[in-house]
């Protein structure tokens, strides 16, 4: 606890297999418009949009919808449900999907009533929210990014070919998520996993960095320990309830700012990521599985006394006789052996990287870093050896 | 995650020395008239008061006054509460202390507008609340109940000799608590050692119960991980900022719901000490303490598999080739130890209890548990132990 911080996370969470029974309850609170957004039409094959505009007849509400959001959900598509929240005076935004879809629907909570270009007040200059706030609520088909209890905001505009992302305030964070593990039983097996590695990235990207003994860190070990648990039991079967609602709130809080608060935090593995994802669109998880070891063997010696305590708080590993260096580079195998049992890629090739892309992708992405300050060069080494 | 729930936590936190910085900016949320509540002068002695007085003031804020708070808060002081909240048309209740002065300010809270006597309704049939709810604030003053951040009231009403507690729901929360570390330094020690053994009995008595993997019981390990940490810290250096300050917020998020979602729940040894208090009048932490090693005893071969998890994820014993019994023993062993190391008295007599106490703390105890259901006479073989 170094630091000052404000806890705020006003998001109410239902969460369970009758979940999506207080979705009623949460309508009654707002007025009678609904925007629905939605995808590209998994939601219909599964019959969760069948029971959602159900429940909104049911509640006499009269819906507008949206409809294929894309995976980077686009700028387009914001400017679209904003007109359409502006033309029916909508008064909840109800997201139905993955956190692509929820990031969009906040993204059309901020504009619509924004006065100026919300591109650019928003994703350029990232600037405080003004004018009226639409309430966004939310039914969660996908575990991983935590936008169902945050105010991340990733949006894409394909106009100028940027890839943005914000931390909207708590006023703009869900009033509501229903989370039932059961609907991510709809997500293909690589999917899941991509969504787990991207889970358990979070938790490593705020616990690398800082070497104190604060609650937040013991936190995130906790949270670790249960996701390589529950992980391995969603591998041997994926419709393992236990292990599927235990990942899936796994996701939430490791997101929701409460394992952030108090920390200085990493966050470079996922800058690589992102521009690894620019050249290739692979899974976002998977390239994170893939560019994880590299990094952290290369970057450990800067904070190896944390590495080691990974090595024995994570994974339990007996260190006693080992010198720091061998007890932390332990601990960084034991990841590996688990990102390989997750059946992740073994390296960028098996993403579509080629040799060619290194240097742009190394050149491009953002340099920082927990224990160390990466700069394009470090960058380009962790690639080469992620190759 | 055996269960459905619902988690939401509306109350804002500000933590760190700074914290009370915070107070001008939550104030200007609400009208001018503020009822300040307190206790019996401690504020006075350390300038917190002045502080506060000053920051309402600067504000403009027309301020009504209830001091001497009890520790155990009287329901005659909720009414007189909830008196001048009418009278003064209180927008805003800032309690200013530890949790028995939250608790009051959440009581006055759902007292003011009552419809009906709000004993009978709130403390006696906790049914839910109706009528206007003033808001509450908080700035925290000693680390143990959680107050800060739950609904948590537990009221003594002194005409009738009962001594009730119950959970408002998320509305009567506070608003906004502050959270000032260095302000906890003003708790004689022995009042910081009950109060940690408070918080880890928060903790064990939610993760004594149910044996899955769930991610509530990792969160739980990590917190009495961290709890132990910095409670040695704080033994030897009381004024360790660090480890004072990892108390405060792990008792903070030990009983603000989130560690309780989707888990059965013991509180078996809360519900024996409360007795042990009405008898005794003793610290409420300390005899937690000298209660928890006895109880612990004589359930834990009905949950011997948690027990055992206890040991190694909390105390990292290693129980290679012991038997499930024997590793579930030294993990109350280590328990033990960790009560010791604080100074905790050895038993009950220390705490000013008879040997004729017994059985009228047995019999008038509430019964239950989490592994096993106590009765009366298990109760009293606990006592016996621990006498």
């Amino acid at each position: 606890m170094k630091y000052d911080f404000t806890y705020y996370n006003p998001t109410k969470i239902h969460f369970g297999k009758d979940a999506l029974n207080k979705l009623a309850g949460e309508l009654a609170a707002y007025g009678e418009n609904v925007l629905l957004v939605y995808g590209k039409g998994s939601v219909k094959r599964t019959g969760i949009y069948d029971k959602v505009v159900k429940i909104l007849a049911d509640a006499n509400k009269r819906v507008t919808e949206l409809e294929g959001i894309k995976p980077n959900p686009s700028y387009s598509q914001v400017l679209e449900g904003a007109r359409l929240v502006r033309e029916n005076k909508v008064d909840l935004i109800l997201a139905v999907g993955g956190g692509s879809v929820i990031d969009c629907a906040k993204g059309i909570s901020v504009s619509a009533y924004c006065d100026g270009d919300p591109w650019t007040k928003y994703w350029i200059n990232f600037e405080d929210v003004t004018g009226t706030i639409v309430p966004v609520g939310s039914v969660l088909t996908m575990a991983g990014t935590g936008s169902e209890m945050n105010g991340g905001s990733v949006i894409t505009n394909e106009d100028v070919m940027l890839k943005n992302g914000r931390v909207f305030p708590s006023s703009v964070y869900p009033k509501f998520s229903i989370l039932d593990p059961e609907f991510t039983y709809t997500v293909p097996k690589y999917q899941m996993i991509s969504g787990i590695f991207d889970t358990m990235s979070h938790l490593m990207e705020q616990y690398f960095s800082g070497d104190d003994d604060n609650v937040t860190d013991y936190l995130l070990e906790g949270l670790m320990r249960s996701l390589i648990v529950s992980a391995r039991k969603a591998c041997d079967n994926p419709t393992d309830y236990e292990a599927r609602s235990n990942i899936m709130w796994a996701a939430t809080l490791g997101l929701n700012t409460l394992t952030g608060v108090s920390k200085t935090q990493d966050w470079e593995v996922h800058m690589i990521e992102h521009q690894v994802g620019a050249y290739t669109d692979c899974a976002h998880g998977a390239a994170l599985g893939v560019i994880s070891v590299p990094y952290y063997k290369y970057i450990y010696k800067y904070g190896v006394q944390k590495f080691k305590r990974f090595a024995e708080n994570v994974f339990d590993i007996d260190t006693a006789g080992m010198s720091d260096d061998e007890a932390a580079l332990k601990g960084i195998d034991a990841l590996g052996a688990f990102i390989k049992e997750l059946g992740i890629p073994e390296n960028l090739r098996a993403l579509g990287v080629t040799e060619d892309m290194l240097k742009p992708i190394a050149d491009s992405a953002v340099t920082g870093g927990g224990y160390y300050k990466m700069e394009a060069e470090d960058i380009l080494k962790v690639l080469k050896a992620a190759f």
